[in-house]
């Protein structure tokens, strides 16, 4: 980048951010650089430090950065004239992407989904999902769990369990049961239980739910794992009680539990599935919806938006489903989770003191601190040594661990023991 | 596009949208062919037809397909591992694009906004601007305007106007109240002045709102253009009732009414500004947010979201902004906008059987036929000859050219005569 | 009343309403007195003054205080041991109101209800025919109209105008349209006219609604009077959109507006009536609605109360309804109506310089001044006076006479009188 | 009752319910009489039959049908013209009832409200609850229990669990927590140690609530006990987290429970305390608010009604209070309900096939039966053997015993030997 002879202004780049962006800006404060190129798993900023990256866009980035496959084909496709950008009209990148997912994804996995486009980000597929599912049952409640993370519009900020955030809102959010997630209750209490009485008790003070959504893996939330066995009891409660089961997939799609979707372990058949930050490969927006024939219920433009037709994401996304052809990346996800699981378990152990608990699956792992202040303090740390790891939380208690699917091991070895000394460092202040 | 050699599959391109996409696409509908390429304002589809495009991918593509500044300095990042995804970090693609926009834009214009990332799309912008302008106020209640259209996701669609697409909420709208936009109920009666009583009344049934959100030309509206001193009325109420005003500059910004916002002829100074569409220059998803320090209200990460950092389009964006150096553009765009007009207004009186009503600003023009059905037949025959046309208004019922800002005169023309053209087609059937 | 030795407190009667009442108490702040005892038009106080009283419980004693044969009847059933609360149980005084309501109104007006007994209060009958019209309907939104009053209780608040009052929900009030009222912008403006195009206007931001809701004429919200074509407008597009009309005469039915219901002069047909105040015609708490069998949807028990089976206000019901057997208590009303008219217009014409100005119909009349304050000091002045006459509209700046209709006519020219003194007083002040 | 004489139309009476009154009616189909006359705990109907009442008017008749003190008072104060209805203006009948009201139960109890009058009914006084409530706090939230019931009005309607009845608004009902009642989900689970983890997890999806509203006896939810040590608990998450404890005493209050206010037992001090149903003593609608004087903050006017001042009521009510100026009748309410627990306990032994299961407390006991059909029959039966006997619970599968306080023994005894006859009856049937 030709930084110093683009700029003619007196500021530095960081004080454009600082007096120019809004104040809701927010990792740039926990990760104060300013970069400017980036490859697979390590960044670089503009004074030419480099990082590795265990924080993948927040899951956009699962295929590392600039993944020279898919950058290939973009710059190809971009140097044709390809179309850019075509709303809902048809185009042979969008009839590509169509094919590729029905058959490297769809139908290998015995499912039967047509794809709705609901423009670029994850909350657009939230709120069409939503929208989809009340629409098909005429009902309007709709059942989220503790913790869920679902986006901040209104409609996926009123399912969206953040107190911080839902406040934002500036308005009630309505239409919505909150119930605890698996396992938020402590281990002898099972809300799938409780939602079946809520459902069951005409007093329970819910009416009918339109649907169910759910993540398999909280990862904003702060790393929760759903068990399977409690997926597939909420799964049987929505067929009994005709309730669309939601699946957001966004975060922990595409790979990140280990399998494509996340929902593969325990079986599950969503009705609609809602995917986007790694599906197009490359970070750029898109998202999808899978959705049952039966929640294909809306008339032509009863949904629209203008970004739903990103055909550079559709020519990025149809490479990055390449990756799953075979199992091999699959397997080498879950081989290395296994591993940056005993490493972080080996961690808790060392910090026991910190009160250091190991929580995740495949490849988002996450080590809760306490007290709560303390996973921002080895998140600083962590940065200085050259390491960009996020928390989350409700209380940003949590250290996320999402690395690059494709990271290799010695990269993953070398951020692990970055994370290591910054416990260490946090742990024994001079 | 190497077409034949990449696709395995027995099914022709067309029959992937018809099996395997929602039933809620629609302008394939209208526009049946599988494009392949485009540049400027021709497309190519795989037929090796070729379009010319009136529609401009409803306004996100004032610059043309493929704008060749644009398209270089993309590549160009692309091949240096620029970084493509960034959330909320800094990335120097950023500080370059947020100081472009002060340069460029919003100092020459006297103008002091803060820019927020709210998402990419335009829903996205809408949806944060009344979070902070509820937050601000500590009100809930918006003012909207009959056939406004704001987005699709539930802040964004209650302050929509469309019937058709509120429906599709599945859950009534609320905390907003639509008063009539201007001229809605004839010359004779100014809505500006029943807003002003139904604020002054305490019995007019309206809290005191939070915002009132405007489009200066209702696009998928029906292409209804605001007077100048009406939007100033409407500006004066926002400032005695302490109530923010919001312009939805997302399709008629960007140069799209003649000026880069659309509000400088009537010289109003929004409290928050939506930009989207056409900002990244490019197709690319991208949305900002323009705010007055005091709106600047939300705590770090209150409102957040995956792609808000598309730096690939923050790239195209900043080359776009190169065009507003100069006022070179905006004169042409007005001298081309005046000829549209002209030739229109001649097609309204040779076709005045038709009830045809011309109606418009800038490069954003309107041709309201009736009964009703008749634009969409001849929006069907202009796209066999050639022309990619698209239809408004809460019945489609109005013909709605957005041309690039960009186009030739000469491709401008033939456009035209394609319209006249199809206007005769539908006027006499064989 | 032997207040004395029924007392033992130190205080004085009226510290216990300002110790121990909650501040929301109002009337008594401008009727500063503990009243005793009342008899026809007149009330005493403690200390031994008499009062004409022209607020008539504020429409709730159309036949006057202790009116003497509903008197006698309430009597003789409490003595003989009748059932005084039922619940929705059958009691004969419960039968002996159905027959003679059906006998002596409904019938004979050709008209065909259904009784729904909703809670005692006026918001209870309110909510139940909103409820009901939605549920027949599957819609929610109802169009409610400028200035209107129906209730507090959420449900009834959402469709009152006064935004003072709407605040106190502390929660946003949704499922509304407000509409202006008739004459409510001008005679240059036909509001149906108005509803007519947002009904018609697929962009109108209006969802079709389940019901219109309006009182014939608006006695809290300033007495205003719709005319007869403008509610025959409003009935035509119920019947068009097919949403039920529900006409609230709480205040303005059983005679007040010189008709039993205040819809006779207009000719119309409502699906629902919601009837309160004097439909017990002694003051006792009681509310019905008149439903059409096609409205007639709830289940058994699916919406109940405790006091919806008041007998004792069945008895004194069925004796008030005597007075409807002739047309005898009609035509006295009008004719008594009319000399109100002319004698406030004869005060208006005098003190024109108050702004003052003359709405009404039947015996409800306002007299609106300004500055709005003036109203307030007139009142005080008549209490002073011995007159009891409160004020209504947005700014209690209309002075509203709601006599009983049983009033003599001396008593009747004595209570003018003191109000002409009341303008004089207030006019030139010494 | 001359019921021949004064009826000349062709119908018996029961066809005018028929006939003329809504489906909505529903006591009339479980007990298919027509009643003409009440003493004390004995009903009699128009055929002479004689009735034992178990139902006291669903919890309005605590001191049994025309009681003989009360209607000597309420008689008198008719004959000398006292005023019946008074709005909110001052009435001695008013000053008494305040007077003795602060005299008799409020200071001996060492606690302190001020009075509100929100309406005649339960619904009005929880209505204007909630609106204190919120609008005191600034938040708009409000929990409620499983199986809670609190009136039909909106804001009631969102506070009640029944599922039935909550889809009878024909709207989403909003701003409301459900939370599990007190044992809702067996003893192993303490549902305020729930709450407190919603309140203190900034994740769990609930807003800080304005209020929390609770029955202490969950009476037409199917007769639930709350413990008093999770009553306690409750109101300490209320003074923590500075939300209001509203107790719905309009069912349990007025002795019900065993002492005057329900919540004595536990030792609770709530913010604000509806009664209803028997504060009136004498089954008129009457309705009150106890509110500390942080929450009157309500405006003069912000909440007003035209029955606030029913002073009919508030004589008998005055008369009522005599009844606590000794612990006379708690007493003998607390000997006979150990009697009523003991007999029902046979019963449910002798009945174990029905799954017969008691529960209450105080003066309000209920025999829960399975199948749940079997509560119906059961009732049925017994009104067969001339005791009227009410279900509830959300699949009205528990029997209600709600006798007056002031039922003698001998009464009491006769009517629990019906319930056991019918019992036998429905258990074993020829």
């Amino acid at each position: 980048m030709r930084v110093a002879q683009e700029r003619a202004g007196t500021l530095a780049p960081m004080d454009w951010f600082n007096q120019y962006e809004s104040s809701v800006r927010s990792y740039i404060r926990s990760f104060p650089a300013v970069f400017t190129r980036a490859q697979g798993s390590q960044m670089w900023d503009m004074n030419g430090r480099t990082y590795i990256d265990f924080f993948s866009g927040a899951g956009a980035l699962n295929y590392g950065h600039n993944n020279p496959r898919m950058k290939e084909k973009l710059i190809q496709y971009i140097q044709q004239d390809g179309i850019i950008h075509s709303l809902d009209m048809g185009t042979i990148a969008k009839a590509q992407f169509l094919e590729k997912l029905q058959e490297v994804i769809v139908k290998p996995r015995h499912l039967a989904y047509k794809v709705m486009f609901p423009g670029p980000t994850g909350t657009n597929a939230v709120e069409s999902a939503l929208k989809l599912a009340r629409k098909a049952t005429g009902r309007t409640t709709v059942v989220a769990f503790t913790n869920a993370f679902h986006g901040m519009t209104l409609g996926s900020l009123a399912v969206t369990g953040n107190r911080f955030k839902r406040n934002g809102a500036g308005v009630p959010l309505s239409n919505v049961v909150t119930v605890p997630y698996d396992n938020y209750l402590g281990s002898g209490f099972d809300s799938a239980e409780y939602l079946e009485q809520m459902l069951e008790d005409g007093g329970s003070g819910m009416s009918l739910p339109a649907a169910v959504i759910v993540e398999t893996v909280q990862g904003e939330g702060g790393i929760h794992v759903a068990r399977a066995q409690w997926l597939r009891r909420i799964e049987a409660l929505c067929r009994q009680w005709e309730m669309a089961l939601i699946v957001d997939d966004v975060q922990v799609g595409c790979g990140r539990a280990g399998t494509f979707f996340s929902f593969e372990e325990a079986g599950l058949s969503p009705d609609i599935v809602c995917l986007s930050k790694s599906i197009s490969g490359f970070g750029l927006p898109m998202a999808i919806n899978l959705i049952k024939s039966e929640l294909d219920v809306f008339e032509p433009g009863e949904h629209n938006g203008t970004f739903r037709g990103h055909n550079a994401a559709f020519v990025t996304a149809s490479e990055a489903l390449e990756y799953w052809r075979t199992d091999a990346l699959a397997r080498d996800v879950q081989a290395k989770g296994a591993m940056i699981q005993k490493r972080l378990q080996g961690m808790a152990k060392r910090f026991s003191a910190m009160g250091a608990q190991v929580r995740g699956r495949g490849f988002i792992w996450g080590l809760a601190l306490e007290p709560k202040s303390l996973a921002g303090a080895v998140s600083g740390e962590a940065f200085k040594r050259g390491l960009v790891l996020e928390t989350s939380g409700p209380d940003s208690e949590v250290l996320k661990l999402l690395p690059a699917l494709t990271i290799d091991k010695e990269t993953l070895e070398q951020g692990l023991a970055i994370l290591e000394d910054s416990l260490e460092a946090v742990a024994r202040p001079i």
